[in-house]
């Protein structure tokens, strides 16, 4: 059988499929982010040092996997992955700024208003901010208008009060009024989930999915997120350090409920083996085509960074 | 003559437009702002506190106008416009910050982060940038999914890193290294012409005008949006704060070169109605249709607030 030339050199391996989305996401930036002739050149620097070089390109990694089902050019794919973690490294910029989760260590460097100042690191997030859209409304991301116009709707609902920038909000309140399991849930949907769910809206948008085929991905989006931060969870207990490239054990130093807090390490553990399940369940319609989703999907719980 | 039944409703005076535009402003956000029943209405507020009842609404104002130009429908024109207020909205509230001009008032009241604190503003700032396109990309902002990418993508640059986002990068550095008039007027141009620039831009793509017929919109953005600032950097050495809303002589206290200092009071007048009459020439080729654009123009100049 022939291989589909667009998806040939798609990697079988979630391994390989890390490294080599991670190599494509830093090329991607450090061609968007090269710097101006001016004194711009300062804005753009303090920009390629947050974005390039780290993090797990995770949501980049479920745009790309999710297209793949569909058969859309990766080129493309990775310009609407490249969007997303324009939007991620903005909100953890602006996360971790003194006045919100006060954090100097991310992906393994000081935050980026450690190593420049927080007024250059407000501008920087929000210009990634801007950037991402900028990206999405592209023709390089996508030949037709209308896919181009639902890109950025759904990104910016996802991004918005509605969705991550809400989720904030509700945990900003977390840390003077303690939450039940479903106050929780709620928030890491809004804060975590609505931007990985848009991952695989995205997928879908671009492989022409109508709104009725879409229940089951976003089926998967919402266990996995959810997965993914339990374990996030389970890290800031448990985790080291030098591995998550971020300080741990800051949710019970804020006094914060999660999802280990409120269930207890061994349930926590479970709850996230079970989304899990249910994650790659949603997935049964599909062949071998998904086997990088069901990869990330058991990477959500078995990470250990 | 029978008048057009979609621009029937424009105001002739720039007094009754101003008044007009602002109470449609205010009544889209109160729609889009509708706090919702859980713990995010916290961020609503925020945001419909620093984005309902205060402001000239220039910005949407220059949209409208320059849509009323090629007959544009009202009530899309004014989704454009508001879209670009939550920019300008969002780029006040991040701009006040402490990190930042560290303002205490702005619009008559005090500022965001002094009325609620300083993580719920970066937040509201946030939220409102993404709502800005989530507007536009709706369907209702226009039915041509050409036009609204179009629209997004412009908006996007405007505000990025190439253009407002790189201006206050400009701004920041211009405090501790003194800028020649070149360097200011680049500022400003990045930093307030950029959003002025997108405003009749956005009239001319939601109006259908090809590329090449879009010079003279650009010139007229160009030097509007300089013949503002320069009022601006007047109001700021003249100006009462009672009038403006804002706290005045912060320029010359920040240490900052403006065309004020670098001209003096007298020159940076003569300059201000230069670009006016510039601005003005820029709409030879339009009958009456343009008066309010000509009437804007001449209130960049005579504005006292």
């Amino acid at each position: 059988m022939q291989t589909d030339p667009l998806v040939a050199d798609a990697p079988s391996s979630l391994e390989s499929a890390l490294a080599q989305i991670a190599r494509d996401i830093d090329g991607l930036f450090e061609q968007l982010l090269a710097s101006p002739q001016d004194a711009r050149a300062e804005l753009y620097e303090a920009m390629r040092y947050a974005a390039i070089g780290g993090g797990k390109r995770l949501r980049p990694l479920l745009v790309l996997a999710t297209c793949s089902l569909f058969h859309v050019d990766r080129r493309r794919a990775l310009r609407a992955g490249l969007a997303v973690e324009c939007i991620h490294v903005y909100s953890l910029i602006h996360d971790d700024l003194p006045c919100m989760d006060d954090d100097d260590l991310r992906r393994g460097k000081p935050t980026l208003h450690r190593a420049y100042d927080e007024s250059t690191a407000i501008l920087a997030g929000d210009a990634l901010h801007a950037l991402a859209f900028e990206v999405l409304a592209d023709e390089a991301t996508h030949e037709d208008p209308f896919v181009r116009a639902e890109l950025v709707s759904e990104l910016a609902r996802a991004a918005g009060p509605a969705g991550m920038a809400g989720g904030q909000m509700l945990d900003l309140i977390a840390e003077r009024s303690p939450m039940d399991l479903a106050g929780v849930t709620r928030l890491q949907q809004l804060k975590t989930g609505a931007l990985i769910g848009f991952c695989l809206e995205a997928g879908a948008i671009m492989g022409r999915v109508p709104q009725e085929g879409r229940s089951k991905l976003r089926g998967y989006a919402r266990d996995v997120g959810l997965a993914f931060q339990i374990t996030d969870d389970l890290l800031d207990v448990e985790g080291e350090q030098v591995k998550t490239g971020k300080r741990v054990k800051k949710d019970d130093a804020a006094g914060k409920q999660t999802f280990v807090s409120l269930l207890g390490v061994e349930r926590a553990r479970q709850q996230c083996l079970m989304l899990v399940d249910q994650a790659i369940g949603h997935l049964q319609g599909y062949g071998p085509e998904a086997d990088l989703l069901r990869a990330i999907a058991r990477f959500a719980a078995e990470r250990d960074h």
